[in-house]
């Protein structure tokens, strides 16, 4: 082989740590390879939450070839006694000469600790390899640990002159196959998909992720995991006979200081859980303090928000939609059907609310846009 | 030079008829190549009405070496005495040997006649190499011969949920700069542009082209032609202070029968010209009979609808719109802004107007949608 540079060698661990995107919730995607006079001698990913990590899969590949060895990792190797021994530990013991992180772990039990640790040990070690390419694994999880809060990623079916229903709330199906495989992929990576009741009471969704529907070669490692339901209910109208309440997985059910008590009972009787957050000024749910509540309570990442203009509009004006991803299909919906977003407080071009676009592709018959709030 | 194959002069052919894009209306845009033992003698494209067809600069340009050659030209050569005598009887006469021609003429007066011309004189004719290329080159003079109506484009500037303006009317600007450049040169090659009297009223447009903000090279040419501009005004309330009248070029107002005559001498008086159209149904100007009059009378061959969503969506519901271009912002302007197209009829997903998109390509921060109703 080749002599490679540090950089490919990070990107093959960058490579690795994508396969467990589907898997690793609530730890973050990790991949690491060990690497001995320029070869490949162990490599490895995180596949699940109470597995090995990384560094472990590729040191128990690599054996004695560890001795001596460059790892490259894509986030700072652990020094917490977690559901499995300190990383940083088996990385010295094994004898590796040399570290290269591409990026420090933002969580506080970590936060530079492993760095100190293999420091202490006499390793060399480098700090910010692919450091872009290694933070885009773990959105969530950086934010979570850097801001308390998920990583939200609202998704929206519309038509090109940006309507996502009809004025009845009929919407199946505004985008093709391909599109909606593509949002059940979104679905599989989150840790949580958020919508209103609203969406709930028009639509019906399910909200799970059908592994065979997102065509995923992990298969099995998805069908055992379905994101938390989250339905913004400030009113508990959820419907008993909602379908979501009828698949595997939970629903939460976020209402306000201030609910009815029997209708509560209800809602946890057909199966669902209800937490109560803080009303914001406008007497419904503070959206802020549901997100902070699914960071800190249920270890939420990334968050799929899957919803009508209400909700999504209100989202975007708290300033808490970190991602767009617009499915557009290339038909006409007219005037009267259903906008995209609600939004506050615009009367004027000065007041319009710039994006960044950062990607626009397209996905069968429809276009896919990616783009960011400025 | 190499040997090239016939597709390869005929693409020649083509990229001259292409300079001709702003300049030969109302003719077409053509282009004509001479070659002879595989090497170019002579070349040469319609510039303007009234002056020589791309044959005659092709053959002036080969003198002597014409003879025997093979001639490339994207329409086929004229058989009536225009304001330039027939180009076949030119070919035949200055003795060339072969012509491969694109497409056969759809006008009347030519069509197939000039190519039997040819065969008569023993000439070699070849017809149909890179079809699809030439009839791009003159979409609206193929519209006006085939159906007696001139190919129209709707150009529309929106934010990424489809908002063209705030619902006060303001929309200066939406898009930026390069986007707005490439409208002028929209408007450049179009014969008329074509709006209602409600743009007017908000917008007060000059609809005119600028041939400096257009960034065209051929500026002089641009500059002294300006697309007609024609106003949708069934109850003729254009200004008589509207910025368009002040402009260059003729302002056409399109009214229908039981218009109010003082108003009429008002507008006349202020510059415009007034065509008075047949009712339709609602009351308002017949459009299609409006296209009618613009092809026949005006011999127009590209309009540009550059309009808000009343007008646009008559226009689609009357199936009069052949191409749309799309220039979305990456912005939103939320719910209440003012919606990119009013449809009839609507009330169903199974109503829904799908559109074939073309092109998706990037024009400075904003993005443009060419597509096309299906």
């Amino acid at each position: 082989m080749a002599k490679q540079t540090p950089e490919a060698w990070m990107a093959r661990a960058v490579e690795l740590a994508r396969r467990g995107l589907y898997t690793t919730d609530p730890n973050p995607r990790v991949g690491c390879v060990l690497v001995r006079n320029h070869r490949l001698v162990g490599e490895g990913f995180h596949e699940r939450a109470g597995e090995p990590h990384a560094e472990v899969h590729a040191l128990r590949q690599a054996g004695d070839a560890a001795r001596g060895a460059t790892a490259y990792v894509t986030l700072e190797p652990c020094s917490h006694q977690g559901r499995t021994g300190p990383c940083a530990v088996a990385l010295i013991e094994a004898g590796v000469k040399a570290v290269v992180v591409a990026m420090a772990d933002p969580n506080p039990a970590v936060a530079g600790r492993g760095i100190a640790m293999l420091r202490e040990a006499g390793i060399d070690v480098e700090v910010g390899i692919l450091e872009d390419q290694a933070r885009a694994l773990n959105p969530g999880f950086i934010m979570r640990m850097d801001h308390g809060r998920p990583f939200v990623r609202l998704k929206m079916a519309m038509s090109l002159d940006g309507r996502t229903a009809m004025r009845s709330g009929e919407s199946q199906w505004i985008t093709g196959a391909p599109a909606r495989r593509e949002v059940q992929r979104l679905r599989a990576r989150s840790s949580a998909v958020l919508t209103g009741v609203e969406s709930i009471i028009f639509d019906n969704s399910r909200l799970t992720v059908r592994p065979a529907q997102a065509e995923l070669d992990e298969v099995e490692l998805v069908a055992g995991r379905q994101p938390l339901r989250v339905v913004v209910d400030s009113q508990l109208r959820l419907p008993q006979a909602a379908a979501c309440l009828r698949e595997p997985g939970r629903t939460l059910v976020a209402t306000c200081t201030g609910h009815d008590p029997e209708r509560r009972e209800r809602i946890e009787a057909a199966g669902a859980e209800v937490a109560v957050m803080p009303a914001a000024a406008d007497g419904r749910v503070d959206l802020q303090a549901l997100l902070r509540h699914l960071a800190d309570v249920e270890q939420t990442n990334e968050v799929l928000l899957e919803t009508g203009a209400t909700l999504a509009g209100a989202m975007l004006d708290a300033g808490l939609v970190d991602e767009m991803q617009l499915f557009v299909a290339p038909t006409l919906l007219g005037g009267e059907a259903r906008p995209l977003f609600q939004l506050a407080g615009i009367e004027t071009m000065a007041q319009q609310r710039p994006l960044d676009i950062l990607d626009i592709r397209a996905v069968g018959r429809d276009w896919r846009i990616t783009a960011r709030p400025r």
